[in-house]
């Protein structure tokens, strides 16, 4: 795999000179071009061996173009703040808006490498790992990312060579890892894993570029050349290259009988055992939150549900149990600005909480496969590919030790009507309705099968959905708070859950 | 000041609970008409006396009102995030939007008392914190938002009966903090020193509302009503209720002739001169930056100027000199959606370097007092009040050790015709001139009055302005470098500069 970056390439100075001078043109121009379509992000991972050329190649590129539309994100040490939420949050907080470019100077990749490397983690480990690379650079691509990833290569005698001299020049010498690159040992683990990554993940959309090191000049001017062409060429593509769905869009089920049919929605309660209940289960989260095994996890609950189906007034059950410094709710409305130039997940990313947290999502990331698939907000493509992409960040939420509980809010048609009448009447609740309310109405069964199929497809034994029947409301405040509770009693008891409901 | 809280004000059950009712749906609408007007944001500060029914009172409000549209912050111990930045980082990162609420459960006013009480600062220190709160409070309030802060108060008896009730019930045990309120003298000091700050800080704007914290219900409805009259007053006035400035706005000096006059445009260095200073210059920064002394500093480099005047060549001159992990540029355009929902400082906040890094503010908070100013989009009272808001600010950043050189680049007229006649010659740089730029010509004295007042009013021992003569792009890209590598140079020698340019 790294054969050709071993064969001593170089190119002679006036050539360079030359080619560079057009070069630095036409990388500003597609620069600029880039910030004004603002369609898609560019993202550069730079990775290899030390003393490659990395840390120079950055600098090169932020000489060559302008460096008000680059962004150098390094990734040392994880801040506290990172540390308290999954592994990938560092990773997604800093991703280039539309229109510019991040350059990834450390990455995903030298984590990995690096944890394989000193044997902090094993093979099985960094295939997992690889495995998560892949499907995020998918997504990424999915939603238009343009992605480099270079490989900066040097044989073993090379290296040596580039390690003596960067020793001796102290200004160079932040390019130095913490690895100690003069073992040869170290080269040549790292050669190995890196086989083993790049061979993995070099994809269609996302390819590596092995690039020589030795020679700064071929380097740079490869490097340079690289962006430049696969970034007019995608300048020029005025649609995403995203691929259209194998399989046709899912279609209504042949019996028209749904998964929200088979709920009993007559379940109710009464006021006595809803007060005797309601009671019970708070004082149960209070002492669940309480609890010194919650130190070592986190809790997110997702409403979604019918208009009217009171999500609302569920989460006010679960709040009243809390003190306000143990949850925060984020209402998921329209995207602002800064978040619709970003990949789809990214405003659901940045509300994850920490460590000893809990986050409510009043609607959530599901938005795509309902409101954005029945309005036809997202093409058929995009919200396809949702469901997968769900499972994987959701995977990631759970692996963190973050327990997720997922629940639609389901009531009949003719309960939906009396409440929205009921709305319009009573003056601090009219601005709880709007036409769109009465709009989403009318496209009732396009919401079953899209409810139907988000179960079908994302309901997991990491994060599986509650439905509940929600005509009544006592009933469904009590479930509610009994299934978060259940959860978390079965995150504390062992990773085998004991579902009782 | 807090006699009137001490002598037992109670409310008997009835008449609280046909208030509450009102109360509540009174609070709900208020509410969603802010969320949809969206003009300002309303903040509520929670302190006083350990036990006074603070965290009840937060919980209750979260009860009462919609709780999406509220957020609770609680200032624990500061993240490494945080620590890294100046102290006012980490509240101005957590203000709320325009149309929300935000619960500031612990805030700059616990924070002064608690250093206050345990020692930590002594009374002038303390006096230097009230003055920041009331400047910043001050700046909010002329920003629109809605001030209220709330002390709960307790007689020195009333406590000690709290404090056993509290104790004995674990499930309100979080409601107490570190210091150790069961000695009477720190109860004592409590009250001496708060009676000083709420004296200092109780203003038309951002008054103190001090509340008998014994019975609940006398001190709930006391909230709620105070937050809901003073919140419904602000809706139904359309205007902000900024003051319209007592002086006139500022005037032309009447011979005509400015400051910027007074610089010789004709400095120039020629080609050999350049290079040979311009890498004595970059290799100093170089080292600079590397210097240990500068891991308890940061740098911002903060460059304004003509349109043309060669702010983004002397920025790469800059950035040529340094590794691509040490700095970070931010262009500042139009503000985004989320960066307008808050007061005008908020999005350069957010950009402030943490400890040992270097951020370059391409056009920065003079926007006001330049081109919002001459274009009329901020008011004579808005960008007039910004000089005082942006010391404050810069004074901020120094005493956090910030080290902060701004720079004017200045050029005349004859030479911004010249390169904005090649700007739009040349293919890839025409996408650097606008129609905008032509017509910001035609304003060119407005700009020079602006100019005059902003170097005049905001040229501080602590945070100077440099003027750059620009007419040769060679002599200001070396004035630019050196000016920093003094700048650097004095924060290191010793708190006084010795200025040599």
């Amino acid at each position: 795999m790294f054969e050709s970056a071993e064969i001593g390439h170089s190119i002679d100075k006036e050539t360079y000179e030359k080619e560079v001078a057009v070069l630095r043109e036409a990388l500003l121009e597609a620069q600029y071009e880039l910030k004004q379509q603002a369609r898609f992000p560019v993202i550069i991972l730079i990775n290899g061996i030390e003393g490659a050329g990395k840390g120079e190649t950055v600098k090169l590129l932020n000489e060559w173009m302008d460096p008000r539309l680059i962004r150098v994100e390094s990734f040392l040490l994880p801040t506290d703040e990172e540390l308290s939420r999954p592994p990938q949050w560092r990773f997604w907080r800093r991703l280039p808006p539309k229109g510019t470019t991040g350059i990834f100077f450390g990455n995903w990749y030298s984590q990995m490498l690096y944890a394989r490397v000193t044997g902090e983690i094993k093979d099985s480990q960094l295939d997992g790992l690889i495995g998560d690379a892949e499907r995020f650079e998918r997504m990424y691509s999915d939603e238009g990312a343009l992605i480099f990833k270079f490989w900066f290569h040097l044989s073993k005698k090379q290296l040596k060579e580039r390690l003596k001299a960067l020793e001796n020049d102290p200004s160079r010498s932040w390019q130095l890892s913490e690895v100690d690159w003069k073992q040869s040992e170290v080269y040549d683990k790292f050669v190995r894993y890196g086989e083993r990554v790049l061979r993995r993940t070099s994809r269609d959309y996302a390819p590596w570029y092995v690039v020589e090191g030795s020679d700064e000049r071929y380097r740079s001017l490869t490097v340079g050349r690289t962006i430049l062409e696969s970034l007019q060429a995608a300048l020029k593509r005025k649609d995403r290259p995203t691929p259209q769905p194998h399989a046709a869009p899912l279609v209504s089920s042949l019996d028209n009988k749904g998964l929200l049919d088979a709920l009993d929605l007559s379940l109710s309660l009464d006021k006595d055992q809803y007060k005797e209940q309601l009671a019970k289960e708070q004082a149960r989260l209070a002492t669940l939150m309480r609890d010194k095994r919650f130190r070592s996890h986190s809790l997110i609950a997702v409403f979604e549900g019918n208009d009217a189906a009171g999500k609302g007034g569920a989460i006010r059950r679960v709040t009243d149990a809390l003190d306000p410094r143990q949850y925060r709710i984020v209402p998921i409305a329209a995207p602002t600005e800064e978040e619709r130039a970003q990949p789809y997940l990214w405003r659901f990313w940045r509300h994850i909480p920490a460590r000893r947290q809990f986050t409510i999502f009043d609607r959530s990331w599901y938005g795509r496969v309902l409101v954005e698939r029945v309005e036809g907000f997202a093409s058929d493509a995009d919200w396809l590919r949702a469901y997968a992409e769900i499972n994987d960040f959701e995977e990631q939420l759970a692996n963190y030790n973050i327990v997720l509980v997922k629940f639609w809010l389901s009531i009949d048609q003719e309960t939906q009507l009396e409440r929205f009448k009921e709305r319009e009447s009573i003056p601090f609740k009219r601005f709880k309705i709007t036409e769109e309310d009465w709009r989403n109405r009318d496209k009732w069964d396009l919401y079953v099968d899209a409810v139907g199929d988000m179960v079908d497809r994302t309901s997991t034994e990491i994060a599986p959905w509650t439905l509940i029947e929600a005509n009544d409301k006592r009933y469904a405040r009590v479930k509610v708070l009994r299934t978060i509770n259940y959860a978390l009693e079965a995150a504390y008891g062992s990773s085998k859950k004991s579902k009782k409901d």
